[in-house]
C-alpha cells in the first residue's frame, strides 16, 4: 500500500469533514447544503456555507464565501499554494472563482451532474487555455457529501407531497 | 432600415455608455477597467467596476458588483427580467453568477479572447444543460469597450519600459 497517498487521503477526510460540518450549517438553515473550506500550510483560512436565500444573494455559494474569507485572512487576491475542499463539485461560478483566485487544488466530494463544471458538463480547471489550471481530487467522503443533499430534496419533496 | 432594431440598439448603447462610466473608474482607480450595469425595466439597478486590487478580493469584478447590487435593490436573488450591460466579454465565474442570478440578456462590447466564455472559448450561457439559459447581445460600443483595456494595458506596459 502507498503510504503516501493514505496519509494524504487522511488529511483530505479531516478537511472534507471540516466541509460536512459547513453543509450542516446550511441544511438547517433551510439552504442547499453544500459547505467549503481553504486550507493552507494545513489550517483552514476560510469556511462558508450556502446562504443564497437567507441573504437574498445568488453569489453567495459555499466556495465564494471561503474564498472571500481566506483572501480577507492573507490580505490578498491571490490564493497560491492554497486547496480548496467542497462537498459537491462546483457550479460554472465556483469553478470560475476558484481559477481567479489561482487556487492550487480542488478537493470535492461528489459529482453534480447537472451542473457540475469541474468534469461532468465541462472540466473548467483544467483547460490549458486559461492563465491557471487548479489539480483535482474527487470522491473524497462522497457518499457523505452525496447522502446531505439526498437528505435535504427528500425532505423538500415531502413537504410539498402533503398538498 | 429595421426601426425596432434601430430603437434597441440605441437603448444598448445607451446602458453601454454606462458601463463605460463605470469601466473610467476601475481605469482611475489602476484596476483592469471593465464596468458593468444591470438593468430592469429601463432603470439602472445595479452598478459595478472591477475592484479586485483595490479591495484585495478575487471574486469582485464589475459583473458580481452590479449584480449583488441589483439583487440588494430587488430583495431577491433572482434577477429574472433583468439585463446585463458589460464592456468586456464575462470570464467563467461571471457568466457562471449571470446564470445564477438568472439574468435574461447579456450584451457585452468585445470579446475577451483570452479567457471569455460567452462565443470565445466557451459559451456557458446557451448551454441548454444548466438549468438556465441567458440571451447574448455582443459587439456594442465595441470599439470604446476595446480601447481602454488596450489603453490601460499599454500604459502598464510603458511603466515598466523604463526599467
Amino acid at each position: 500500500m502507498d503510504l503516501e497517498f493514505t496519509h494524504e487521503y487522511l488529511t483530505h477526510e479531516a478537511f472534507m469533514q471540516e466541509a460536512l460540518v459547513e453543509a450542516q450549517k446550511a441544511y438547517d438553515m433551510d439552504e442547499v447544503p453544500i459547505g467549503a473550506v481553504v486550507v493552507k500550510d494545513g489550517k483552514i483560512i476560510g469556511r462558508g456555507h450556502n446562504l443564497r436565500e437567507s441573504e437574498k444573494d445568488p453569489i453567495l455559494h459555499a466556495e465564494i464565501i471561503a474564498i472571500r474569507q481566506a483572501a480577507q485572512t492573507l490580505g490578498g487576491w491571490r490564493l497560491t499554494d492554497c486547496d480548496i475542499y467542497v462537498t459537491i463539485e462546483p457550479c460554472p461560478m465556483c469553478a470560475g472563482a476558484i481559477l481567479q483566485a489561482r487556487i492550487r487544488q480542488l478537493v470535492f466530494g461528489a459529482r453534480d451532474p447537472k451542473a457540475g463544471c469541474v468534469g461532468s458538463l465541462y472540466n473548467l480547471l483544467q483547460d490549458a487555455r486559461f492563465n491557471h489550471q487548479t489539480e483535482v481530487v474527487e470522491a473524497v467522503l462522497e457518499e457523505e457529501c452525496s447522502h446531505i443533499m439526498k437528505d435535504y430534496f427528500r425532505q423538500k419533496r415531502k413537504k410539498y407531497d402533503k398538498f
